[in-house]
């Protein structure tokens, strides 16, 4: 099987000029198959605010009412994807910008309403790989908004964490996938002091171990849980570095 | 070679959700091969004056500063886009929602300036036909956002009449195209304060005699040039009509 490179970046490197031109200049330099996926919440809370639409979040997520379903989608589907579509243009990558409800790509269901009423937020439940595989085949590189649909007209603001991991999953099936997570240290550290302390390579052994000892805690452990199920779905590697260091060895790589 | 049919729609029908859900019904029945552009005027002043930004219009075009390009990406490859693309999944259209940007389908270059400075609008220079005609054989249906981009990172806010004429003509290498335009009338009018004075049929010979005696005139004389320009590109046939009768055969047929 042919490789495939899926990087996930967050809201911040996309959203400011320099590093957006940097990040896409980097993602250019990568060879063969590709796939970025993007954020964009910092964009969002600030329409938003310009708008007079409160953001509100709950444990890091936001909770997505109407009006802030249409901010999502103007700021996810229009104005970050299409600026990082063009600029990806500009340097010679073929990209598509996709939201879930083009091509029927992702299909999720509004998350059902427990603690939390998250609004409309999805979560996955379908992933149409075939088309998105015969386009990267083509050459195309897709380029996904955190945003699928419910393939009942409505659209579902959506983690761009978990869209990188369920696209992973689903287009292992006809490549081999390395599925980059992209965040502000070089990598999962073994001192959180220690910019410099990157765990090389981590094992679902080591990753017990340094969990039991307190190593590695907080947010990276939901982080490296979801890596490891989708090493399980069959991705073949999962990296978590930095956005300017995608294109070098540097971060954590995950193996089962 | 098979058959396509485009269809244009200006901002008002899809801009309101009970037209829209209308329209994308009747455009559902429409069989075999065909595209939907859409506008989005309307929304794009009502988010801009949101911002607190300004929209000026000259003879009818937008003047598209840096704050209204962001608008009209937000609304136009955004908002309008994405919910006709998840409107029509709903009901078994593959969409896939498109700029310019995306896949390099149609490149444009900034207007330049002379008598009015119309800012980032894009005139079109270029269109690569080969992989929308590709996505359309295996049964996609692109929903063209009007917004091209420049091939240097920036993206232009282009009109959707014209994106309609450049895809038809584009494409007519692939297809035997109809392009249907769709406004409030049910046609070209012989009276214009008859409604029902649609003239079926529109030759070049019987437009220049409807121009001489004054009965198409104004707005109307533009369109129908652009549509003979997109005639003798080989484009098949151009329909006026209203987006509530394109199912049926009410209208006016213009051919050579």
């Amino acid at each position: 099987m042919e490789k495939l490179i899926i990087i996930k970046v967050g809201g911040k490197i996309v959203e400011e000029p320099q590093s957006l031109k940097q990040l896409l200049s980097d993602f250019s330099k990568l060879e063969g198959n590709k796939v970025l996926v993007h954020g964009g919440g910092r964009s969002a809370s600030a329409i938003a605010t310009q708008l007079g639409i409160e953001s509100k979040m709950v444990n890091g997520r936001r909770i997505t009412d109407e009006n802030m379903l249409k901010v999502v989608t103007m700021v996810y589907g229009g104005l970050v994807n299409k600026q990082i579509v063009a600029g990806l243009q500009a340097i010679g990558v073929n990209a598509l910008g996709l939201t879930g409800a083009d091509l029927n790509y992702m299909r999720s269901e509004k998350r059902p309403v427990k603690d939390v009423d998250y609004g409309f937020v999805g979560d996955v439940k379908e992933v149409n790989a075939e088309i998105l595989a015969d386009l990267i085949g083509k050459g195309v590189v897709p380029v996904l908004a955190p945003l699928t649909h419910d393939n009942a007209g409505n659209l579902l603001n959506t983690n761009a964490d978990t869209i990188a991991g369920e696209a992973a999953k689903a287009l292992s099936r006809y490549f081999d996938v390395t599925l980059m997570y992209c965040f502000e240290k070089k990598g999962v550290l073994l001192d959180e002091n220690d910019d410099e302390s990157v765990i090389a390579n981590l094992s679902p052994e080591l990753f017990e171990k340094y969990v039991a000892d307190g190593v590695i805690n907080g947010g990276m452990i939901p982080k490296l849980e979801n890596s490891f199920e989708a090493l399980n779905a069959g991705v073949k590697q999962v990296v978590i570095t930095r956005a300017n260091l995608i294109h070098t060895e540097v971060g954590t790589k995950i193996k089962l």
